[in-house]
């Protein structure tokens, strides 16, 4: 109940995010602060987007997720709460951070939060983690609830974006969504097989290479041999044992991949 | 009364921070450490003196705190202790690091941390923020008052870093005093306008360049435009909307601005 | 009782050490994490090893140190837990990480994390920090003990990789262990000299130079110049005031050095 976890793009350089931890501990001194990630690249909310979907599944129920990767903060984009009916609250501005989370909440209700009564007193144009999204996230700590924070909203829930892979596919166009700290490339490709089937029945084209066939761990590879595997998010993912695929390979989020039938054969 | 919040220069990677908070918990564990920052360019006291003044008002009375950026560590430049009378605390090396703060403080009371009861038994020449800074952090938690950690010491007030303009205002030179994360340049110029006036009565020069007049938000510009407004900080700041205002005028810390009424006109 | 320390290499980017925190809390509320290290060299267990090495005599007694720097996960390389008699736990991959630490502790217990009881349901080949470390860490801090999560086992222990250097030593062969963000090289020369004798009376070769005699403090050098003095982890570093050995000299972990005796005479 009273655990908030932040993702920003602010770095660690200048105090943005102590200054939103300090409005927090101002309000609600027992909440629980846990950095996901303030590394985002600026403004790039498809990155922070794949990491909070990455990783709040394992965080307790009751969580407050705090998503602040804002190039619109300033203008009329409104900045929402989400919550699922198992208790989890994602605290962001709707410019889509939520694309990956939404088709997967049980039941979301969503509110605008345009109550100043639970902000700073001064707000500035341009630093509303600070001024908003802190003491608002603080007072989700305190026991408020949505509908005091704001007004209830409709908000669209997009579709997966993920594809599954199962024993009947053949053939299945995906793209690169995701570009993590090791260089591997992660698509959107999701199996899920059945007993009889696996990853290495398959084989990817990926830039102007073919990975043939998938492996099931790092493991089964050489060191500097390009290899697909199924990684820790359930996805399929491109890697080089101990190097970088990204560089390998000079590919980047939303490059087309394509999965076949017919791997080790 | 328990919040440590930690800014050094000592980056994540060679543990010194972690060192640090192992220091205080074996010796106050029921401390609360925050990070405010710990990438400040290595021993650039200016930067860190300003993400500290950008930060410190927005943190609970009774935090202490402990400010590492300590070029001068090993020699004669004396660690002091200097209290808010509202009950904030910092511990610094004096080397100007408070020279945003120090203005700001009411009653500011300074001891010099002389006391070497309250530090670590073997006291190295080059790691204070262990053998030093921690200890004394964590009994100021345990309630040790500045009388026992050293001597009251008289430290000069430096006048204000920051200029206000207000409706009298026709010119005033100002400067950079800060380069944040997102490439922007904030001034020194700290608008205090009445209901008649707003910043989008003047114009600013910086570099070779007048920006003209003076925006609200962020949003008022275009993508890659050259803005000036005033930033979270209450100061005059120069940005690029999704770029960097730095990498676009090559500018650094101390280079002059100048702000004349006749913006829009 | 309650206090885990990470060191990982997955950097602050990409949420995975928020995921291992997200799991911890869910199993732990209790939990108090602490930060030493997330960007250690993608892989490098050299460099974690030496800075666990430089941090954990400061933590308190009963910390739970987790060490993910883990090339090998997927394989067979085993899980242990190492517990020192004073009750520092170390949780890592059996992969050299505490070589610079098993030789300190004292009658070292280790187990083989093996039983699964105690880890995520499901157990991905790429993210073990996540489905095995953190849940096993999580179980300590509820008071499980090493003999529940796996089973007993003997594992060497290496020499002391450090050369104690005192008033008999004439002249010792030495090597850099490890280089740290200011760009000081850091050895494996130990001083432990009496009252008659001290670093002075020594000089350093190191790269294509001669530092002669070696300091007392960084205070003692000149700005830019190189200089060698005992760091803050006892060991001799060279160091170049307020600028970066590393770069002036573009020496790496391994490059040979030699103490000898005859410093400022």
């Amino acid at each position: 109940m009273n655990t908030i976890a932040l993702i920003t793009d602010f770095g660690m350089a200048d105090g943005f995010v102590g200054t939103m931890k300090g409005v927090i501990l101002s309000i609600a001194p027992q909440a629980r602060i846990i950095d996901i990630s303030h590394d985002s690249a600026p403004q790039h909310t498809h990155h922070a987007a794949f990491v909070l979907w990455s990783s709040y599944k394992y965080f307790p129920e009751e969580t407050i997720f705090v998503a602040v990767v804002d190039p619109g903060v300033g203008t009329e984009r409104r900045i929402i709460l989400v919550e699922d009916s198992g208790g989890k609250k994602f605290l962001v501005p709707e410019n889509g951070i939520l694309r990956f989370i939404l088709p997967e909440l049980r039941n979301p209700k969503a509110y605008h939060i345009n109550n100043d009564k639970y902000w700073l007193k001064q707000v500035s144009t341009t630093f509303h983690g600070r001024d908003i999204f802190a003491p608002v996230a603080a007072h989700l700590v305190n026991g408020e609830r949505g509908e005091q924070l704001g007004a209830r909203i409709e908000i669209p829930v997009p579709d997966s974006p993920f594809i599954n892979i199962g024993p009947s596919t053949k053939e299945q166009n995906g793209k690169i969504v995701h570009l993590d700290r090791f260089g591997n490339l992660i698509t959107n490709l999701r199996p899920q097989f059945d007993e009889q089937d696996d990853v290495r029945n398959f084989s990817l084209e990926i830039g102007n290479r073919t990975i043939k066939p998938l492996k099931k761990t790092y493991g089964d590879g050489e060191y500097g041999e390009l290899l697909a595997l199924v990684g820790s998010s359930g996805l399929i993912e491109v890697a080089v044992r101990n190097s970088s695929a990204q560089q390998m390979l000079g590919l980047r989020v939303g490059d087309p991949v394509v999965i076949r039938r017919g791997g080790s054969g």
